[in-house]
């Protein structure tokens, strides 16, 4: 049919089947199914109840051209298309998505000290969770051991900034929430990789990824944690890792 | 004396001299003299015409207790404190400037694609330029060579983004210019230890960088290329690299 947005699932199924058209609100996102920075932007898209085209990227054949036409500089999805327009990289596409439909529920606050402190969270995410798990699974020894204390050190320092409160949003689902939900997905990997146990180290960090999981937005768009060591273990053979 | 604070003028002319209390508006910058990142914060606030405390950190002797309460997690300047609480993170500051005193200048457009477009080269310039330009001077051989190809490159993407406009901002000095114009200090350094002619390699970036330095809020924010060239002298002495 020409208007309905693929779903995860449908993914999963079928993925031949031809997507939607970009729907009433002009929306493509390209993506790849595993991708934790495009299950942001799916995850941002839910939140705000915005139909869209969803467009898999098949990253381990190579890139479309589509793709490298609508980010030269990174060649990297997610992109947001809007009336074919390109936005590029995860958080800078939800934030587009604060400023082009503001009727739409918002995910950062209106304060403005509040979205600093939003913004600060979800780029310390950016720049620490999916470096540091990487090298859990691609280093050895040392290094790997390194890698270990680095992610204990980052779970525990996101425990403590989510401190008491349901979710880094407050009482409310927010920015920083849909930045890190994606990730709920590799803890498990994480945990097997690094040899430790999320309960454990960061306890409260645990308790919301269960939260999160409850939430459709966050459910309809993460694949389950065997698929992502599965897609793990074929990383590790693509790039001929032990 | 205990707690002074310093102008940039002041710093290279008298470091002792107290500088203003925190200002009408509450803010303090603690920063360092040098960093393209702190100056970020100054041109921000000169443009929007903000008063401020300005506090050197030593940062070649080690770091304040006051640092370290304010920004725990990265440990770094520049810190925006805002009648007391901190802000972290240079772009984080700017935009937290956009929201908090919205009557101020604006350095962001109001079209959220042109928004869009604004954070995605100044994350760019985030990401891609400090970086690089310290493996020019950090590394020998063929690494080193690798880190001037990529700055060729770097420069030659910005130069194509910033295309027959006076600024980033179109006719506006704005958000990216921010962002980016603290790095016109360090071209100099980047082009003796990369062995490039700015003007060859980026002459829209070359012409821009001069349009910049006639700005009264980047002139004051900034040093001279050779300020930089020999403090780059002395983080060599203090790794060891010869």
């Amino acid at each position: 049919t020409a208007c309905t947005t693929q779903t995860q699932t449908q993914i999963d199924r079928d993925p031949k089947q031809p997507g939607a058209m970009a729907g009433e609100k002009g929306l493509v996102l390209l993506d790849f199914w595993v991708s934790p920075f495009g299950q942001r932007v799916r995850i941002a898209l839910a939140e705000k109840g915005l139909p869209y085209e969803y467009a898999e990227e098949d990253l381990m054949a190579g890139k479309s051209d589509r793709l490298l036409r609508a980010n030269p500089v990174h060649k990297k999805i997610p992109v947001l298309l809007h009336d074919g327009r390109p936005v590029n990289e995860s958080l800078i596409i939800l934030q587009y998505l604060e400023d082009a439909f503001p009727d739409a529920p918002a995910l950062l606050p209106s304060d403005p000290y509040a979205r600093a402190q939003a913004r600060f969270w979800a780029d310390y995410v950016d720049k620490k969770v999916y470096d540091c798990g990487s090298r859990l699974w691609k280093l050895k020894g040392e290094p790997q051991a390194q890698a270990r204390a680095e992610m204990l050190d980052i779970l525990k320092t996101l425990d403590g900034a989510l401190g008491d409160k349901p979710f880094f949003g407050g009482d409310k689902f927010g920015f920083v929430d849909a930045a890190f939900a994606p990730f709920t997905a590799w803890f498990h990997s994480y945990e097997r990789y690094g040899e430790f146990s999320l309960p454990e180290v960061a306890p409260k960090i645990a308790a919301w990824a269960k939260r999160c999981g409850e939430r459709e937005s966050v459910a309809k768009s993460l694949y389950s944690p065997d698929k992502v060591y599965d897609f793990i273990g074929l990383l590790k053979k693509k790039y001929g890792i032990e």
